[in-house]
């Protein structure tokens, strides 16, 4: 491995908090360790406070955010189902993959990106859905969309919600908003690796859902028995837990909750108003929508005349700053700049913005 | 994460080798990083000598050995496939299961536990399967099947191997053998703490897959494009890889085949006799058959009128050494003991063997 050290500044993966790479680093125990066992139910315990849920059946998946998706999906959709999927950026657009293959009848709801999702017309859009997606956060495009009202508009169905690039940046209440089903991946705001996918699931959507899903590996009725929360704490083994990742994201987790939720979504709101101003005034111009975008990660069109890679990989080589390019169709005219977990600080801003003067001469 | 440092002497995960360790620990790179994408490359480089393959799809899959498990039959399996499993101990037992859900026809071959494959009769049991399965070191049991007799028998099937216990820990060629698709994990014989699973599929049985499969996540037809392996070099994007892991894994694998693949084949039997010998010298009987007994993995019988599971817990806190408990049945009648990749040592079997004597009072 190369040990050279990047600021990572794009869509995720972010830069870990220290306690995560110790947790990383700490010596290995086993899966079944009771050392481990008490750190698996920790770490269970603090995802339900970073959802904001009393769900039982909160968990990190042994896999990254999209494996998430998966499971999400997997284990509630079956043959037939109709899903409504709100669709403004790429990880809308992958939803309804996900959910096609799990046999739905999916009817996507499109928006333009850059654009957040209009919760009335994706409540509108079927009569009796099973399951109604939406992504709270688009790593696409750097938008924010409104899952509480979608919440208040789902009747019947069950409410899916990615926050793949929301947990642990910005407000996320699972059990106020009426989250069903959520899924979120590591490597974004909780500042840990990626490699885990952290889950949760109510009762309700439990109860109703895909007996023997087409997934072994991410069944949740067997996963329930593993981490042991919805069993009395025993405990069946189903799958070696990844404990050297499990460490570190309980290392992340207890970094976020000492300096407490509300102070850390504080934060990233501090640094990427910063950021976006601090674009602004470089004369650079943003791409999600105001009043609806990110401060986790921001979008900004690449000036007319500017080759965009080539202004990447400057960052890259003379700063040692990772910025991302846009996604899909964006990738030549968008930049994406995170700042996630331990990056969401003064510096970090100060830092690209100088870089990003520099490098385009402003 | 609890600072308690264990010998881990079960069935997995064991005690890192420190090169896979410092990958973790070392500065995160980004998914899309140069640096990283280089990691990405000679990890899967690397991943072909320990399969003794060519295979240009053998990469480590983003989750743990039960998901490469999954990968082997979504990826080669649909709707009323006929699929022969051997079947042997638990691992064995999981992979009809697994089948099942991808909507195969599964046709068992059942075995004693404790015994090895009869390969004759699993060739034998239907005239024209599309997958023959079989475990290559029953992690339950402690017992090695004859995967190359099978792959000589296989006729025109693929062959699907389990090789989790077996990869860099005994002989194991995938192409002079006839594998076909062969899935493994980290936190064996190969000293990388668990969350990846290496993988590997030929042109042939890749020629032949599931177009679309059930899982999106473990498409392999998507992965390619995102290891690069298959597409000269240019990536498309799947999903987040799991930096840290891929570099610890990485890390692992040029400490492995720096020492060379024979002498760590070699380090592994070396100790797994020792360590039988020594147990059967303390009086004790072992559980696999003679003659198929994994190094990496014993088997033995819990002595009458001994609390197996209070023999494990004292292990634990006087020693910290962990021991495995049987699996299945067996779990109060059978102990596994593992000396996989840096354990495969004298000091570990001086180690246990001192410590069972200690406890058992012989």
């Amino acid at each position: 491995m190369p040990l050279v050290s990047r600021h990572l500044l794009g869509p995720g993966p972010t830069n870990p908090y220290p306690e995560a790479t110790a947790g990383l680093a700490a010596p290995l125990l086993g899966h079944l360790d009771p050392g481990f066992l008490r750190v698996m139910d920790e770490t269970c315990a603090m995802l339900r406070e970073v959802w904001q849920t009393d769900n039982a059946r909160t968990l990190p998946l042994s896999a990254t955010g999209s494996a998430g998706m998966e499971a999400a999906f997997v284990n509630t959709v079956g043959e037939g189902d109709v899903v409504v999927v709100a669709v403004n950026g790429l990880f809308g657009e992958r939803m309804c993959e996900v959910a096609r293959r799990c046999g739905a009848e999916v009817v996507r709801v499109e928006h333009e990106w850059g654009q957040p999702v209009d919760v009335e017309r994706v409540a509108a859009a079927h009569p009796a859905p099973t399951v109604v997606a939406i992504v709270h956060a688009e790593t696409s495009t750097g938008v924010r969309s409104d899952v509480a009202a979608l919440g208040r508009l789902k009747g019947e169905a069950l409410l899916l919600v990615d926050a793949v690039t929301s947990i642990g940046g910005i407000e996320l209440r699972a059990d106020e908003w009426g989250v069903d089903i959520g899924y979120a991946g590591t490597q974004k705001c909780l500042g840990v690796p990626p490699g885990l996918a952290p889950f949760t699931i109510s009762d309700r959507a439990f109860a109703r859902r895909v007996e023997t899903p087409r997934s072994w590996y991410l069944d949740l009725g067997l996963l329930g028995g593993y981490v042991g929360g919805t069993t009395g704490g025993a405990r069946t083994y189903h799958h070696t837990a990844p404990t050297a990742m499990v460490a570190s994201l309980h290392g992340g987790l207890r970094r976020i909750l000492a300096e407490g939720l509300d102070a850390v979504w504080a934060r990233h709101e501090r640094a990427g108003r910063r950021l976006q101003e601090g674009l602004q005034e470089l004369g650079l111009e943003l791409f999600a929508a105001e009043g609806h975008r990110l401060p986790e990660l921001t979008t900004v069109r690449v000036p007319d005349g500017v080759d965009a890679a080539a202004v990447r990989g400057e960052l890259l080589t003379r700063y040692g700053i990772e910025i991302g390019a846009g996604a899909g169709r964006y990738a030549d005219t968008v930049w994406r700049i995170g700042l996630m977990g331990p990056n969401a600080d003064d510096d970090s801003v100060a830092l690209v913005l100088a870089a990003l003067r520099d490098v385009l001469r402003r």
